[in-house]
């Protein structure tokens, strides 16, 4: 028996029939099964623009000597429609699947764009006005929600493991699952990756969709990776590690807690 | 005296009065006071297109049983002219000033976009029909350019420190640095970083003029980052490192080479 959710499924990837296509139809097909309740951010077929301008939309850290406006433009409800619509999704979901293929080790520019003009101050991070509370991380607005990554890249599995030549993938990933999607406050689900994507035949594929399906069917309740909190005490004023966390250690695990600091 | 060379300076922001836009015209008078040619990609005012569509652009890992023809396309000439016109650019550059504020801990989409659609198959990387060899990296056609990552970020200075809560900067940038310009086999030069733009007044704007400048006059004499070269024997076939290089390290570092590896 499982509870009725509400998952919001973003997709950036132009070929209707590429492998992202079917993995998406299946995708979809295993969540509607599980009587979830699905609605979808289809970004080609949206036409969605990814460009920030200045109309209002300009993320903060940007400007000289400039006030930022867009956190302005949220507040008051003048943000373009097509903005607005995507935040209410999001407001709505318990979880979001953001599904795309790997282009240069990196989002495709459509799917950076929607993070770009749909994330602004205000709505995906901010600062209470009356209490001063930096609302991100594990005080940010999207608490509660989950995210889970589906993605195609044409590297080998091993490319992107831990000693991969691409990075390891949660490393090579991370300014998106920690600096953008947990800096909301959203639970970060180990992401589904499917490497040699360029080389699937029906065979693979058909293991490429029970491994998706598989993970689907955890997505509520799937250990989230555990990055650091951020407030409390961990870090300095200036945002880095205290010296007695970790100590003399580097390199992007650090943010990462380990088994025994969680006790486990 | 310095010999003259051609630069291509690139850059995504969308407000030309904001602290990028100064720090541009500073960068710009700098190189043509060193006796250098620049040409620029603008891309907000060109109105760039960052969205690869399926009109014969679309990069390689992409799809389920079809043929990725973005290569065919490069090879016979039939791009579009925006994508060709900045192919050209890059293939008369020396060197490449790569400029943004950091977005969400990426690259904006109108940039991302750039590279998405300009870093094509058969252009950028790719493999020698005769030969089989592995045009990428040291063996990649963009050898011999150079390419300068000019940036500015919200974030605190130690937030991208060793040790800082945003991710140490080449380690949060390594798909950019490594995966991509490193990847069409270009040299790296550290990244020229302002953080706390937000809180930049007249005095600390000086100092950053004054440090952009600094780096811009040894565009072409400071030392690359030391990526390991990926066909001399330290990665496997299956593209992770073989397990006598940097035995059990794991972290984005293990793919820079220490400074008793490189003998100096």
């Amino acid at each position: 028996m499982t509870t009725s959710r509400k998952i919001l499924w973003v997709r950036a990837f132009p070929e209707p029939h590429s492998l992202n296509g079917s993995l998406r139809s299946a995708g979809i097909d295993k969540l509607v099964g599980m009587d979830h309740q699905v609605v979808t951010s289809p970004l080609y077929e949206m036409g969605w623009n990814p460009v920030v301008t200045g109309d209002g939309i300009v993320p903060p850290g940007t400007r000289f000597n400039a006030t930022t406006d867009s956190r302005q433009a949220y507040l008051e409800g003048r943000l373009p429609h097509d903005v607005s619509a995507e935040q209410e999704k999001i407001r709505a979901a318990d979880a979001i699947v953001v599904q795309f293929p790997l282009w240069w080790y990196g989002l495709p520019a459509i799917l950076k764009g929607w993070i770009d003009r749909v994330f602004i101050s205000g709505f995906a991070f901010g600062k209470n006005p009356d209490t001063g509370k930096r609302l991100r991380f594990e005080q940010g607005p999207f608490r509660g929600k989950r995210v889970l990554v589906v993605m195609t890249l044409g590297d080998r599995e091993r490319a992107i493991g831990p000693r991969g030549k691409s990075g390891e993938l949660h490393e090579l990933l991370f300014g998106l699952l920690h600096g953008t999607f947990a800096y909301t406050g959203m639970d970060v689900i180990d992401p589904v990756a499917f490497p040699s994507a360029d080389f699937t035949d029906s065979q693979s594929y058909y293991l490429a969709e029970k491994r998706l399906g598989r993970r689907l069917s955890h997505l509520f309740d799937a250990e989230p990776i555990p990055y650091r909190p951020q407030f409390q005490g961990d870090y300095t004023a200036e945002w880095d590690l205290e010296p007695d966390v970790r100590p003399n250690e580097t390199g992007l695990s650090v943010h990462v807690m380990t088994t025994e600091e969680l006790g486990r």
